[in-house]
Order: structure tokens, then sequence, then C-alpha cells
């Protein structure tokens, strides 16, 4: 990922109790920290997240992650977590992050998460709706794709 | 995945704390899930796992994590994990998991975990040992690939 | 604690990530382990327990717990949780729980939780109905003390 | 507890992942809080925390926590940890600490853990010792209890 088309980012202090018998973050940790980066790119946009909805007019589902670790984070290190919506398709779009100490710029692990948008009352994928996109194009300019 | 390759499962109860604000299982705690998965496929075929290595003589890292969620699973539901090794390269292996709701065999998630095999002195990739190649050709038999 | 008054028991073996960086169970999975042992304990009493409410009338919180932390739990131990409700008050009501290695019964921790329980409506606390009091003297007999 | 009697504070954000199906902070992620408390303040005095030891002279365990839940912590709520050593006994040590919603100070829990010093070579209890004491007692003064 090139670190150049982020621009959001947020900041994390590793918690003791998010180290695993290795010493270092265990990796399901990471999943949690591209989140913490995805709601505070959300809110920084001013999209309104609460528990079950966005803009309370949608329901939003993660399908799929991925995640490549390059270098385990350890015990009070300060993280940088970019964010970005790389990609609006029909009914899913596409964030991107990477997390990265903070003093040095080495890079921690990135990652991919897909989701759709579905109707709240029928649960299934509907189109991801003109004033989202509206909104992500506004700050991501011509960073991202919009289908 | 073809879950008719799978020789091994686990079997797990979702716990109320794995549950999060939205009344479902959080997405990073499959990933936990899984390496229930992988812990014990790997006590059943005879490796022994500690803290930091397997076998005593080896370092194992994780370098990648893909999880596509299916559906979510709930509290006090019992779940089936299927794990396998489904690949052996030069100094990497490959797990593949399912989860399915027990009862049903409805599809949770699936995944699959890349690992990185480290010679425990250098921390540098080395090639996987013919021991570990033994044992998991033949617990998979012909169901896994290997370079 | 007096072991000899739990009547009820609850199974659980210790997972991988609930391990801390010094290779035993994080103090903090102690009391998630007793509220396993504390929703088992009342669905065996035909107490419906969702995510907001004990028997669709009322909402329980939690307000007080206390844990004394004996001998370590380590990476795939089998535990035994002891649960009991040992006293009922007016509006408040008690759990007392053991955790043991299940092997030997070697005492792991042990933990007192007080509840209240509230009117669903005002949120103030609200008498213990007779219907829960009946529930648990029945099972639990002269153990319970019931003010 | 009285928190004018505390002079040490930490801040933290609730994540998302930390709020349970009832849409609050699970009871048992605010003993992990003290703990992010209690190791902020020990770095805060100078003292040397690692993994397993204290000052690379001693081993430190929990034997018991308390805490009390007073209001419930939400999503996004920005905490103050306030922490203090209020005791130090001969082979033990009392910490004290109170969470606060940080804008209003309205209380969320408060929480007192016991410690015991260990002697790392024999695992038995052994007397805390003078140099911890003195750098707890030139910090807290007349505040904390010294035996």
């Amino acid at each position: 990922m090139d670190r150049t088309t982020f621009k959001f980012a947020s900041s994390l202090r590793v918690r003791n109790y998010e180290i695993d018998w290795q010493g270092i973050v265990h990796n399901a940790n990471y999943l949690m920290y591209f989140e913490v980066g995805r709601l505070e790119y959300l809110q920084h946009l001013g999209v309104t997240v609460n528990m079950h909805t966005i803009q309370n007019d949608a329901k939003v589902v993660l399908v799929r992650n991925e995640i490549n670790y390059k270098s385990p984070a350890v015990f009070n290190q300060l993280l940088t977590i970019r964010t970005r919506i790389s990609r609006i398709g029909n009914t899913s779009f596409t964030f991107e992050g990477i997390i990265e100490e903070a003093e040095t710029g080495k890079i921690i692990a990135d990652g991919i998460a897909y989701h759709v948008w579905l109707d709240p009352q029928t649960d299934t994928a509907t189109s991801v709706p003109e004033h989202f996109r509206e909104i992500v194009r506004k700050f991501e300019g011509t960073n991202v794709e919009i289908l």
C-alpha cells in the first residue's frame, strides 16, 4: 500500500493486556486497531455511527478482512493507524489501513476490510447511497475509486 | 472451501464476552477461534507447541490472515472449527479453517492463515523441516500440497 | 469459601488468547470465567437471560466484584467453575464462584459478584421478585440466605 | 474513596471492542483500565516494569481485586484513571484506583488491587524492599500508609 494516498490517521498506544504470551500484540488485536481507525475516519467525515447503523438509514456489514503482519507491535508502543476508503462499488465499499510505529514510520501491518451496504428492512445488499458517496468523494478526491 | 477435505475439527461454544455491541461475535474473535483450531490440530498431530516454538527447534510466525464472514455467530452457539494444513512450501505453510454452526453445519466464516518458518537464531526464513512435512503428509495424505 | 455448598459447576478450557505476557491467564479473564458460570447457572435454573433482561421483566446490574487469586491458570488447562447464589436481599442478590483446576481440584480463584435488581422503566432498585426467589430457593435449598 | 488523595492520573478513551452486548463497557475491562493506570503510575515513579519483574529484582503478584461499578462507561468516552499506592505492608502493597468520565468527573468505578512481593528464587512472600518504599514515600508523602 502507498501511504501517501492516506489522508487520515489515528493514534493509539498499545495496552498491556493486548500483549500475548509471545510478548507481542496478539494477531487478532490488529483487526481491532483497524476498526478504531475506521470508526474515527467515519466520525471525522461527519458520518454518524451508532451500534447498528450508519447515518440511521443503513446497516453495514463486514464481509472480508485481509491482513499482512510485517513487524510485531510491543507494549506501550505508540502506533499510527492510517485509514482510507479506497473504493466504493455498487453495494460495497472497501477500507484500507496501515499500522505504523508512530516514531519511526516502520510498518507493523496493513489490511483491507470489505463491507456491504444492507437494506435495514430486508437485510439484503442495496446500493451505497449517493450521500455517502458524496461525503467520501469530497474527502478522498481522486484517491477513491467510485463505481 | 471444500469441507470434505478437512480431517480435523474442534468444538467451541461462544462465550458471552465475545459478543459485541451488535449482539453478535466480534469480527476479531473469529481469528482467535481459528487459532484455537490450529493449536488443537498441531497437538492432535503430536507437534509440541509452547509459547514460542514448535517442537523446540523452530519459531513460526503468522504473516497473513484472510477471513470471509458468511453469517454471524451468536451467544451460546456451539461451533465446529475445521482445520487443515493445505500447503507446505519451501519456508512457509498454509492453514485453512472453516467455522460452522455445529448443529446445522451452516457456515459462519472461513479463513486462511499463512505462516513462515524461522531460524530461531537468526530470525530469518528457513526451510520447513522434513520431520514436520512428514507428520503433516502422514495425517493429510493427498489433501496437502507439499512442495 | 466452602465448596460443598456449591450445587452447580461449569467446565471451561483455557484458550491461548487468554494467556498474558506472563504466560498465565490475565487477571481480568477470571471475571469472564465467573460470568460464564453465572449465565450457565441461570440457564440451568430455567431463568431466561437475554442481552438486557432476566425473564423479560427485569434489568439486573452488577455493582461489585471481589476476586481472590490463589494460583494462576495456564494454557489448555481444564477448569471447573462452581457457582451459587448465596444470598438474596431486598433489592440485591449475591453470586459466589470458585474456579478450580478440574483434574486436581486445586483452587485457582474465588470471587463474589453483587447484583441489584432494577425496575426496567425507572432504572431504580426494586424488590427481587418472588418468582426468582422461589426458583433459587428450590434449587439451593437451605444453602441460600433469603431475606 | 477520596479523590483528593490521588496525585497521579492517566487518560484513556473507550474503544469500540470494549463495549459488550449491553452497549456499555464490559465489567472485566475496568480491571484492565486500572492496570493501565498502575503501569503508568509505576513508570511515572521511575520503576522499571517488564513482563515479569519490577526493578529486575522482584516478582510481584496480584492477589486480590475489589471493584465497585458506579455508572457504566460508553463508546468513545474519554476516561480519567486515578491511581495511587495507599498502603505498603511488610510483604504486600495496595493500589487504589478511580475511573471517572474525564469531562464531568462522574465516577464510573473504583477499585482496590492487593499485591504481594515475592522472592523470585523461591516464589515466597518477601519484604517489600526499602528502595521501593522510598520511591513511593517520596511521591505520595503522607498519603501513603507505610508499615
